[in-house]
């Protein structure tokens, strides 16, 4: 089984990490194959640069000239996962998604602990449409950009814990979700040191797209995610 | 006071209709602007097109290079508003959120007759986000395509009034939103033949756009819509 | 045009106060009529006073003997907008309404600084059955009767300016509405001192009123907002 | 324990029918009086209506000049209550809250029999906002008006019956609340042909008045319905 | 008119408090029958000892051979009262349900005063499903155990008040419901002392029970609470 | 890797397919040991027989003496999961959620297909408390019993696709859930004939539960399912 996990910024070294985390849950014949759009922001921290990213998202996936048989989406409240559905055949797993979803089953409440202050509306507004909202106690920033979380883990770690808990202390959170592709590898620190479970959205989104795969299931096509009518389009090279 | 008409779809003949529609309402002094995106699909109906239009408007905004106090986003449900919104000091209207606000103000409860099925849930994702979900009463699908619906004015007629007086009947609407820019011009004779108030979204942003700028209000930059943060980015904004 | 503008207390000088806020934004040709009504309260903070106020407004609208376009009901929070709505021809805008409805199109979240905290729970209540409230951050009392406001300008701007900066930094508003007809002239000072855009509910009332107006649109007469049926009615002056 | 039941109609033939109801479940000692409202119209079916009987009401309760332990509001989805609370010390019940209340404790989900169709969104509007909605299958109507279902009821029984029995059906209610004074009468016969429990409201507000008296329950003074302030009140003559 | 009150824990002390607390309220002719489970934890304090005692009053119910006319199931926040409703023909009130629904009679928002933390979302979530939970402004925790309560009143009287006081203040409850079993006896003072109204649940639940018997009313049997069908059942003793 | 499938009826014919279709998905290397429980009723077709199962469920596993890695709990929409979750150091899937949150990664909104109407609103209700019910479109039965769609399988297919079908065109769901133990083995020819991914609980389940137990997570215990607090319990055989 193939799996591409496509990273929303254009910084590589987040790619590498975001392959590794990834690799480190895969099971036994899971190929995963990271991938870096091909335009757009270094790192996504907000609506227009999320944007770009959902369009480069798709670009990079449709680009890609081999088979597969999921992919998924490493970007942490971004837009574009339907337009992905859309396009393709295979599963399409976000790590929004993914996280939230994992988190509800393993306690009553779970908190999300993301990048800057700005971002925390995009992911608030991305659980509400997956319908994973209901049981989310808050989202809260560290405070750190993405770049800062990625370079410098002990700083984010320091920043992710704090706010991970008060979030279990006020916002009575019972489950941590890392928000943010840039602080791969850190779940198990703080999980350690907050005491209560920690869910890192790549790894998550791995098992539940081999999950589907196995199961043979993939995304409806009756209404919402048809794939798009014929129709001439201006200035999109993947088509 | 100018004010930029962005449409969605790279048809250059709905650019035409919006337009002229926007210019029937503009008050004395306003003039109207309308732009067709450098990219993207003919007509939009689905997400994929719809993110790939969220680019190519700001894209196209970006590349207009005149002064200008606001700007309307001329798609029914499409994404995007918010990257704009980031991007400009000016006011932002989407023309879904225009016309639901204004609905609101003439009854109970509306509804919104769109174009084809698949877009529905578009539509309603939007509106949810908004926060002027609440009191719709349904979005029903006149299934005519957006193409259609520009060409033959009069099956378009026939098809969203019915949807029209299924809204009205049925779910309870007492105002119908006209979902789909190529519905211009047909508001009239449906709110004649249904009884009801028919609000189309461009005008209705009209009148908005001109009263956030007469009232010296523009979007707040504290936090969602804060301007994008200075970073690299690759392949915008030209493509 | 003619737009009439009713107080709902019968303090003479918040009509005046109203009034002059209102034509500040009048367009060229609109011509604003403030009325007081013949009953109630001096000043409204709690239901029994907003209930009276419903009927006073009423009463006051529908004596008024000459042509007009539309109303403005100039009270936060108060009953009775529906009832002006089964009454009249023309459109009935409420300002708690076209202040949550103008916010929602400035920023993510908006909160509202009214007088006192007992009519926090009206306010409330009113932008929930106006489908408005999903989007308010919070409703907050500067501890300020309206009489006060209205009387010590100097002191209600530090009251408010202060549950605004909580607003902003606590709730995560990002658009300030000015809760209370007493608060009027004081919108530009508070956006200076916080940062964020303020909205006062009379002068957007009057652009919105204005919009209706020029784009033909009145209340839907098919159900909630139909006249009253033809029935004896004991003791109501205007009918 | 003396308990006023207030009309919200000025006809008085609804009074007498109300008054009987609630004796026929009165408890030894219980002392029923039916009010009658001194203005308004004989029949509320509307918004205008409805406010100007929240004023009627008030103060036929203000000028009735003997001691009494609680008040019942006997109309259904009326405005008003909240103004009686803040007037009185002792218990206001509606009879809209009491039937909806009630029936939360006998099915999973009720539905409302009213009068005609206007009347159902003034219904729904003051069970969101008492917070009794959630489990409110459907709100439907009989098609007559209160005065017809008072005068004729053959008719109304069959009329009542029939939406009933299709809440029952289509709507999944396992309870029915006759939402009107003028169905006073009525339950047995319903409760027998449709196979599920019929909640008169007048006839729970009673036991509920009466539940509270004892309990030595009534309304919190602390914030929402605090007594009015002193202050200047013009044209109101109970105070 | 008979009504049993069941105590959802084994601890006998208990189910004397809560008996005499039901009987100091009881009508005239009614008799409280108290019951004690004959299996289930001493005190119950979280989802698995609620769901032994969910089946242990169904089971002590069952077992019960002389004829009554009402069960409260006197455990806050408990599971199981849908299995009563199934297993009798007569109507079934759990105190959490009695105690909301009659706070919300009496303020605008209620707050719930518990045992521990840990059975805060329980509460929550039996009050979600009862569709009593929108205007519930707070569940708040006292800290001490159910036992503690019941054997320290002078400590339970302190840790409750504190709690009512931080409930009122900061979450703006109104009224105050005493949220377990063990506080019986508590509520006067704690009102005293307050300055809000507080709503026991055994009480309310008595009042409550007494009204459907006298109103001739009972669970509805058409579709969530009919009777359970005819099978095989290994191991229950009761029926 | 051992995963317990407990069923929830005493019906052994179920256990048995319910766990070869939980081997058919497992992984190599995992071991699935079914569990029938030693009381309760031979289908769950309400609360009470819901909440036997419950208790049932929890004794079951807790008498089992070997260790193991995760326990599902193979019932749809009954009672319980939470207890387990206290009682145990291992992940706890119940296939209810399971399939609810498999079906949001496949479509905007899925439908479930059940046995009897009666047990529709426990389903409905037990995804409320999940959070997974925004996006269910409807639940909807077949009008089979449990053991009917056991024992006749070309019956249940014709039944549960007519729902699923309806589900489909007039609810809009884009996937359809097999809502009960009974249907085991009938995903793929529902997924045949209506054209839309099938979800099976089960198997759901069963990767779900690998997947938590892979990437090394398990119920949080810092609050709701904190292990129960050591306590004298009478009548429970497994503690």
């Amino acid at each position: 089984m193939r799996i591409l996990v496509v990273n929303v910024n254009t910084c590589e070294s987040i790619t590498q990490a975001i392959t590794r985390q990834a690799q480190s849950v895969a099971a036994l014949g899971t190929e995963i194959i990271g991938l870096t759009p091909h335009f757009g922001a270094e790192s996504i921290e907000g609506n227009f640069e999320s944007y770009l990213a959902a369009v480069a998202v798709m670009q990079r996936v449709m680009a890609y000239d081999q088979p597969f048989d999921a992919v998924i989406q490493a970007g942490y409240g971004e837009h574009g996962r339907e337009g992905l559905q859309e396009l393709l055949e295979v599963p399409v797993v976000d790590i929004t998604d993914a996280a939230a979803s994992t988190a509800m089953f393993l306690g009553h409440a779970y908190s999300v602990v993301t990048s800057l202050d700005r971002t925390v509306p995009l992911i608030e507004d991305r659980l509400r449409l997956s319908g994973l909202w209901q049981r989310c106690a808050s989202v809260r920033a560290s405070g750190l950009a993405v770049l800062e979380l990625e370079q410098d883990p002990e700083r984010a770690l320091q920043a992710i814990l704090q706010q991970a808990e008060i979030a279990v202390r006020e916002d009575k959170a019972e489950v941590i979700c890392l928000g943010c592709g840039g602080m791969a590898g850190l779940a198990e620190q703080i999980r350690q040191r907050s005491g209560v479970p920690v869910v890192d959205g790549v790894t998550a989104a791995v098992t539940l797209a081999e999950s589907l795969v196995r199961l043979g299931l993939s995304t409806s096509k009756v209404r919402t995610y048809a794939a798009p009518r014929a129709k001439a389009i201006v200035g999109w090279p993947a088509r």
